[in-house]
């Protein structure tokens, strides 16, 4: 079998690998599809060197079919379509108090542990998910990022007729905005990139681009005065942290989906003036990749539009290039069958 | 009759003035009792004077009995104790979505209309909350700020034998702590001020003095490293706001009770991390109202302790210059019966 390798210095390596067998209660995954994640274009660039060890093998956003079962295994079987819900928080504590998917000692798989950028993936069963037999493994290999899409919503509380600004039309922002619109509610992407303003456009989105239009004019004057029910603030900069404050009405919900490595400076006089809320939202729990898989399963959205491209494993170092030469991009895929 | 006024320039006047017959729709109230706000205080140094015209009559947490009834006053009589939710919602418009107490057009009675610092204070009964016949009027006087006491720890939906982190033990503080002990949740206070230190300690509160000991070490170590599951940040400064993210556990609920006149450095990356929410808390509701006079009425909070003294209407100017003279004491209170 064929594997690739983050060997640092902004290089992957693929290689010759022994398939080894699934240990008890785990299973071998024949990886179909295997997405690129923000994250591992961090890994790339070293930002996360300190994190991802050297000739290690990345990627968590994927879909496959089950090639081998390990002992005590019963509730899959070969040939099962799956995807993987990386979440390892085997060594949650007392004090999370439940929150097992934020867990203080989680690991995420494909970052602290090996991941699914190979033909064969081993891995224990509680992190699979059942995929319907007639699913197009392309499109659920959108099924972990759906399902931050589907988390971010869910925290938000969103309602219909009620009305959403998505600060920031990049894959996740794009993720939010379709299942937000599942909701019945009234979505309003704000965004700056050419590109990403008419994809979102053809895919009937109103968006504000905010080059050219002031978003609080705009956000004012479509709801009446009212301001958005609910924000989703996925662009991570400063930017986005002055006007989300700005656009929220009464009790608005300010969901912060994007992760801000530096302080922010925020008008909390807003939150209370206005009694606004900010939910921090990170990765998803079962119930958000289940909805996931529902959603891509009766292909409820128009997923196929944001797969930029897809790539044989061969090609993952000249994919990451094509992928920091171009921005543009929204996701792109690893084909593993090759 | 006599009156308090507002002249500007650091200074009140009590003056006779006419005694005016209820309105319509409205009752005259025998003040009894009128707290002292801080942002009386605020009015008192100047700083509201673009809101507050001069020769006003501010005040607004009080306690009295009604006088005398207007036309159409059907569902009050002479002689009941009351007490006054002074928000002014009439403006309201179909954008507030029905949130009436933060209605964008609202007014806030005893800022921007005439207040209670007088003998006798006509108000529109749709403002007016009945008291129990044998409530002290004394004690009724703190319904208000506890009223934004109990709004506050709704907001945090604080549950029994969950932790709740109070920062800041001033008059807003200890009420907010008070009310959260009700619920059954361990409450601890920080504070640096060694007259509230000991007061808090005195009403058996566990109190962090971050002078001494080092607040996240503390909450670490009394909740097992679980961390807090509600902090109220009362305080209103940067210090407060940069402590409250460390302190706040998994799915931690900060509810922001201080004004923020400049915006403030907020680490947002733990808001993601530790799935956080900062819920902005205003005034009170209706039923908040009615809570705090159930906890008043029966006498469930050590309440007097929080009186540090009362002073006749005539010596409404010496109290301000005592007040900011001394920036322990706690709540003092006017007595208009004189």
């Amino acid at each position: 079998m064929k594997a690739s390798f983050y060997e640092g210095n902004k290089t992957f390596k693929v290689e010759e690998k022994q398939k080894v067998a699934p240990a008890k209660g785990e299973v071998r995954i024949k990886v179909a599809y295997c997405g690129v994640c923000g994250s591992d274009v961090h890994v790339y660039h070293g930002n996360m060197d300190t994190r991802v060890a050297k000739h290690s093998t990345i990627g968590h956003e994927m879909s496959g079919i089950i090639d081998a079962i390990g002992e005590g295994v019963t509730e899959y079987k070969v040939g099962d379509k799956v995807t993987v819900r990386p979440l390892d928080n085997r060594l949650e504590e007392p004090s999370d108090k439940g929150f097992s998917h934020i867990c203080k000692k989680m690991k995420f798989i494909g970052l602290d542990s090996e991941g699914a950028m190979q033909q064969y993936w081993n891995v224990p069963t509680f992190v699979l998910h059942k995929l319907p037999v007639d699913i197009d493994l392309k499109l659920a290999a959108l099924t972990e990022p759906l399902a931050v899409a589907c988390h971010d919503v869910r925290r938000s509380g969103l309602k219909a007729n009620e009305t959403a600004v998505v600060l920031g039309g990049g894959p996740i922002g794009m993720l939010v905005a379709m299942v937000a619109r599942t909701t019945g509610a009234k979505v309003i992407i704000s965004e700056l990139n050419e590109a990403r303003i008419k994809m979102a456009r053809d895919l009937g989105f109103e968006v504000v681009n905010t080059k050219e239009e002031d978003l609080l004019t705009y956000v004012t004057k479509a709801t009446a005065g009212a301001l958005a029910d609910v924000v989703f603030e996925v662009a991570g900069v400063q930017p986005t942290i002055s006007i989300m404050t700005e656009i929220a009405g009464l009790r608005g919900r300010i969901v912060g989906v994007a992760i801000h490595a530096v302080p922010r400076s925020v008008d909390l006089k807003m939150f209370f003036w206005r009694e606004l809320s900010f939910i921090g939202a990170r990765v998803y729990e079962y119930e958000d990749f289940e909805k996931a898989i529902a959603l891509v399963g009766k292909k409820a959205l128009p997923l196929e539009t944001l797969i930029s491209g897809v790539r044989p494993l061969d090609e993952i170092q000249s994919l990451f290039e094509k992928i920091v030469a171009q921005p543009d991009g929204m996701k792109f895929l690893i084909d593993c069958q090759g």
